[in-house]
């Protein structure tokens, strides 16, 4: 009989944004006056900019006429934005990444659950503790993890880096040798940041362990501060140690749109295969290109237009952040966050749980955030709020948080 | 050090369409006059039809507006495409498939490539020879096969089902006991159907041997003749033993715009788990919906117009086979497929290997195919033709194999 990959039985109960939503939406009926504020899922709320729907129907009208119509994309994505990434996201920095160094694809978050594949089972997984949940939840269902323990809101086998407060939400090194550590900065759930020369230790602990980092570099466009990486690519050695995700979600509004790139450098060798190639064929068998459409819309991004247009689109979400970060820190919250990242990361007061808090200020204020418990053990008394709503929403939930 | 997955390295050599593409740039460099006319890659070459273009404007102006943007998609797919899809692809033939049971992605190479991952690797896979790579492919890299014989050309610990002249081209059930069954009908690459008595048969021996078939109907649309089932939910007892992937690919035209759907019947239960959760549990860590704007192009299918002008589509790609069927039958081919499928399968003539008449082809009459052997073993000594071309190129060919 056939028989079911029992790894994905080890994954406890509910993700975590359903479980919200049902506590949502039990609220909801319960209360259906209630005029709910959303500052929990990180969903963006302003629409596409010009320069991206001009794009996308010019490329509409492609498809639809005989003489320009495109059939399958290329795997790896076009070689038009393949380059402009190259050049814009890369050679302005002056890192070294060619553009077939460049996979396109729908999305970061499909690539941070997929790029565990073509690694071997046994390598060692280390996590940032809060963590987005994808880079844990993709790793068990593979099966590199032992148990759930209920207690330690743990995983047996894998291993967990704090960040807390004391070391300002960023993680030390671990002391257990790790062979695929992933890294998220400007960090989801925390806001936080690594600054250049902290980010370096970790390239030369990997080339030293002979790990490979995952950069999920996401939220890259919020950095407002100098001396915060953009890439992991701006540091030494990186292109034997690192492979980094980007997305267009955040950046330019495109999380109904789908569209983000993964890199690998052709330097990364391990056992004499190279992790490019792998990739590759993971691509070209499992995947079958970006739509034409939404990478034409990518490029358009970096269209003077794109740019200016989507700039602007970023400094409405971080008036968003510097208000929430202001004002809950007049009313005498604790917060971090929210400077180089589109997340204020809250602590919940007199010591309640997460999810008190979540009920709380559901019940009290009809606001929604996300319980820090939710992305690890080290989240528990932690709140996430994000910058992504609309400026009246964001206010008005603000003036609630000060009534409640 | 970090450990890649082993299992990758079995792959023998270069995909089959990389070295199509090698060979043809080898020739172009050589003869830089050559007018190539290429009917191998199962590429669409009409554009995209009014209605769906339609709808692609319409949904992108949504986006560019504040008040009706959408962010994530719901993970499994929007509301409207599942009821559409589950009224008029099974309510209106008789088959009991709900909304909830239609996940829909980006395409039905993904969907076949990813299934796997919900079950263990121990399951023993059987698929048809030849077969499309994807179901091979995917299996070898998650470990579920041996090594790769180069003698017989098959990977040891894989069950293969030869589809050749003496059985029609459909498969007899295997001898040895198979936990996951691969069956694509209408085939690809050979064009044979299965009727729905023989398909029946399949689905009795799945129940009684707790398998599970993976049923790729991805060219459902191009059936003329009665008797051949467009679902496999059209057969007793399917909701208990069968998956089903349909795409939008070869349907509509949408090869560069990706959209397809599985559906897994809540029915399929095993080890006391439901392949339905593990499948929306897969979903929503690993990916994040299909674009708004395509699902709404995939509803526009659906409309009355949008009915209409894809069937003028498939009628327009049909007569090309028609074309190709006849026209090789008059020159003494020995042929087949094409009359439910887009697909034209050829004998080579004079016992030529697949890639000896692949060459000769494209020397002497500049006509690209696919060679047979490059779907398994059983293909060596045929050829596929596609009816995918442009009219002028289906008969520019003809012309050059009848001079040939």
């Amino acid at each position: 009989m056939v028989k079911v990959n029992k790894d994905y039985l080890k994954l406890p109960g509910n993700y975590l944004f359903s479980e919200i939503a049902k506590r949502v939406a039990a609220y909801k009926e319960a209360n259906p006056q209630a005029d709910i504020v959303r500052l929990g899922i990180g969903d963006v709320t302003r629409p596409l900019v010009p320069a991206v729907t001009d794009a996308l129907n010019k490329a509409v009208a492609e498809m639809g006429n005989e003489a320009t119509f495109k059939g399958y994309a290329p795997d790896l994505g076009y070689a038009f934005l393949r380059e402009t990434i190259a050049k814009a996201d890369y050679e302005s920095r002056g890192c070294t990444i060619a553009a077939d160094e460049i996979f396109v694809s729908d999305g970061a978050k499909s690539d941070c659950g997929n790029i565990q594949e073509i690694f071997s089972v046994d390598n060692v997984v280390a996590v940032c503790d809060p963590v987005y949940p994808v880079y844990v939840d993709s790793n068990v269902m593979a099966g590199r993890s032992g148990a759930y323990n209920k207690e330690t809101g743990r995983y047996e086998g894998m291993v967990y880096m704090p960040c807390s407060s004391e070391n300002g939400f960023t993680p030390q090194l671990p002391k257990e040798h790790a062979d695929l550590i992933y890294l998220c900065f400007p960090n989801n759930p925390t806001g936080a940041v690594m600054k250049k020369d902290e980010l370096q230790k970790w390239v030369d602990y990997a080339i030293k362990e002979g790990s490979v980092i995952l950069y999920d570099a996401a939220y890259e466009a919020y950095i407002a501060e100098s001396g915060v990486p953009h890439s992991i690519y701006e540091c030494e050695g990186a292109r034997k140690c690192a492979i980094e995700f980007k997305s267009f979600s955040k950046t330019a509004g495109f999380t109904g749109l789908r569209l983000g790139y993964t890199v690998i450098p052709k330097d990364l060798v391990f056992d004499g295969v190279s992790l490019h190639s792998l990739w590759a064929r993971r691509h070209g068998t499992k995947y079958n290109g970006a739509p034409y459409i939404v990478q034409r819309a990518g490029e358009a991004v970096y269209s003077a237009k794109g740019l200016a247009q989507v700039k602007e689109q970023i400094a409405y979400y971080m008036e968003n952040a510097r208000l929430i970060l202001e004002g809950l820190k007049g009313m005498g919250y604790t917060v971090s966050g929210g400077v180089n990242a589109p997340y204020i990361w809250l602590k919940t007061p007199d010591d309640m749980t997460s999810w008190e808090f979540f009920d709380l200020l559901l019940n009290k204020a009809n606001v929604v955030g996300t319980p820090g418990s939710g992305f690890g053990p080290s989240g528990e008394h932690y709140f996430r709020l994000t910058a992504f709503g609309k400026r009246e929403d964001t206010l008005k939930a603000l003036e609630r948080f000060k009534n409640m």
